[in-house]
């Protein structure tokens, strides 16, 4: 038995109990939210993995993207990617690895991995689509599906499978006239092979052996958004809504199959449609989880698009988002080095961590409390333990130190709060 | 006679003109605003730069302060600092220095500065009272007028006077019972002096006194925030909106005056509550220009508060906010260093332009278009022209090289923009 079917049951079990008491809710309700597919449990069956919750009511959880491309591609250095993502606190992680020993590296990833490990098999599909005929437009449904059940039996606990872009969105694409038309890797793969082959998606014509697939293995559907805006210009459009109605569809069917979704989302959204786009997502997929890139919102971000991803992120947050992808600064640039992926998670924690106080998250709140009190009683050790990286902190705050030791190089002697509190003692 | 004067009286000057200019907006319409209090123009009138206006459908602005504590304090790293932040976009600078021969620190940046120069003139009162008196509760109002005379005599073009701090919003203060009471360092010297001679604050007081010498420079003065949150707990409590009550009144007063006045604003501030403090604000300040420091929409960002600022300011650009004195990732730990006033201004100016985007800036949402469509045509140079920081995008480019030369090494030969293009061009 699945998740799902397990809490449309009651059944519940030792795994959702164990994940509710991380988030701090009760076994109960997130069983409940299971059942409703608004909250999911990303682990494959066969991954021995603490439980991550997502969804309805929970902290909002951050994914960061490694993985190697044609050009660069050194199995050490995404080891090493995940192992200080997982240091400074990633919740999951996504191998997009499209260069070099691909199988290689998501097997050694999944070993090596603490976390909820994600990635997109069609990548895998592709590049040995083209190894084997010469171009990806050869690949059949069966070498697609075949990746799917290599990651699966593998032990990859989520998958983003594109089966949102059909041939009735393409002609809405088409129709709609963008400026950056897909800018989804897996999404212009999938356009390729459709158009060239002139056949439907078959991922979505062929949508219930996916399930059945994913039955087996309990492994979570990341719905894939191919049309998400690749520009301010292309957001909110007609072929980004026509890809989202169809995965609102196809989540229904998924949670009938008892297999656990959630729906990816944009992309770049300039920051006044942001809010309405997560409303959106919400009600036209039932209330399932929503996985967001970014959202950036500016197109101008590059070498700063972590700190464009954090602006729309935590808007996004704030406003029902429960699952955000980091964006780093590499991002439009190149594949990301150590700093840039660690620069890029701790954006997007600040970003959860902003939705999550707005959104009245308890102990996102009192954590900025601990960190107040630290800052008044001038408490530096606390306010670092409070921090996202307290390794920097440190290493900066020693680098100009102050000449009291319980200020800071900035106001020095005049410090605010040794002021102010002198002065409040008085009378 | 000020600009205000002269825009009440229907007078467009050369001025205004060159402003309005700039901005894209016409010039009646700039002094219609700056008549009614609702944008101004910052500069001081023997200060030789470009007129910079700020308010009401402007683009949003941009401020980097700058400065020396007694901890760190070279002129010469200050008037680099300058520098990038004048090559890197800002649109004012505030020097703040508290340390070292601040007189002549002062004077430098004058000289140097080609954009509007912004003090607190507090500082350099309290620091030359402590070494005349031996303590800074020893200065006389006299002193305090004297060092406002003293910048505006040497050019400075706005500054910041602490005059909502009155005895009312201290007992509020007190009753409200925060966690971090002040922690505008400005706030808490006049906190200080208050409290030990009991007595109003003589800003407020002698206010007319500081309209008088405002109106002779046609100096702009930001009325400060002593009561900025410190922290999200303090946030949109009764001592912020006491001291905000204040400044709208001592806005009235200004604009009878004839002198210009912009408000300054939070602070920390939950990201559920930055669009109401905006609104607020314009408000109960009659529409007056809102000038925030951040806000930070959380307390932990320590290393990372340049985007937790960036978070707040750009919700608050969106919803009215008109000028954004930056952050940078070493506030809460240190004075910054230049790669931290450089990524500070940065994402300041990503917040201000994802803002812009928000409230329909015609030019903002045309440089977006311009960078999708260069990103389109795979056309680095253009890319790069678009961005905050090209030097930055080319170096990064550079460092992980594609092996292909119109993409980039994240996807390599799988470039979703050129495969695209491929399939829709088929047929």
């Amino acid at each position: 038995m699945t998740r799902i079917e397990n809490a449309k049951k009651g059944i519940i079990t030792e795994e959702v109990k164990t994940a509710a008491l991380i988030e701090g809710v009760s076994a109960e309700k997130l069983s409940i939210d299971i059942a409703e597919g608004k909250s999911v449990i990303a682990r494959n069956n066969i991954h021995n993995i603490k439980p991550l919750a997502i969804g309805k009511d929970l902290k909002i959880k951050v994914n960061a993207n490694i993985g190697t491309s044609k050009d660069k591609s050194t199995i050490d250095e995404e080891i090493e990617k995940l192992k200080v993502l997982v240091k400074y606190g990633a919740d999951a992680v996504m191998d997009l690895s499209t260069g070099g020993p691909i199988i290689e590296i998501r097997k050694r990833l999944i070993e090596e991995s603490p976390i909820p490990l994600g990635t997109v098999p069609i990548y895998e599909a592709a590049v040995e689509g083209a190894a084997r005929y010469g171009s990806i437009i050869k690949m059949t449904p069966d070498d697609m599906f075949n990746a799917v059940r290599a990651h699966a039996e593998g032990g990859v606990d989520f998958v983003t499978i594109h089966c949102g872009l059909t041939m009735r969105a393409v002609d809405r694409l088409k129709s709609q006239g963008r400026i950056l038309d897909i800018v989804s890797r897996g999404g212009a793969l999938m356009l390729e092979w459709m158009i060239y082959n002139n056949k439907e998606n078959p991922f979505y014509e062929y949508y219930d052996r996916l399930l059945e697939l994913a039955h087996q293995y309990d492994l979570t559907l990341s719905l894939g958004d191919a049309m998400r805006p690749g520009c301010l210009a292309d957001a909110t459009d007609r072929a980004q809504i026509e890809e989202l109605s169809t995965l609102g569809e196809l989540q229904a069917r998924a949670l009938d199959a008892g297999v656990q979704v959630i729906i990816e989302g944009p992309g770049h959204v300039p920051l006044n449609q942001v809010e309405m786009n997560m409303k959106l997502q919400k009600t036209l997929c039932n209330g399932a989880p929503f996985y967001i890139l970014g959202p950036l919102v500016t197109d101008c971000g590059m070498g700063y698009d972590h700190i464009s991803g954090a602006i729309g992120g935590a808007i996004a947050g704030a406003a029902g988002a429960d699952f955000l992808c980091y964006v780093t600064p590499a991002e439009h640039i190149r594949l990301p080095d150590l700093d840039n992926v660690v620069d890029g998670l701790i954006a997007s924690k600040i970003a959860g961590h902003a939705g999550d106080i707005a959104r009245g998250l308890p102990s996102a709140i009192e954590r900025d409390k601990k960190m107040a009190r630290f800052r008044k009683n001038l408490d530096w050790e606390g306010q670092m333990s409070m921090s996202f990286n307290p390794d920097k902190v440190r290493a900066w705050r020693a680098a100009a130190p102050p000449s009291e030791s319980d200020v800071c190089s900035m106001c020095s002697d005049l410090c605010a709060i040794k002021t102010v509190e002198r002065a409040l003692k008085k009378k």
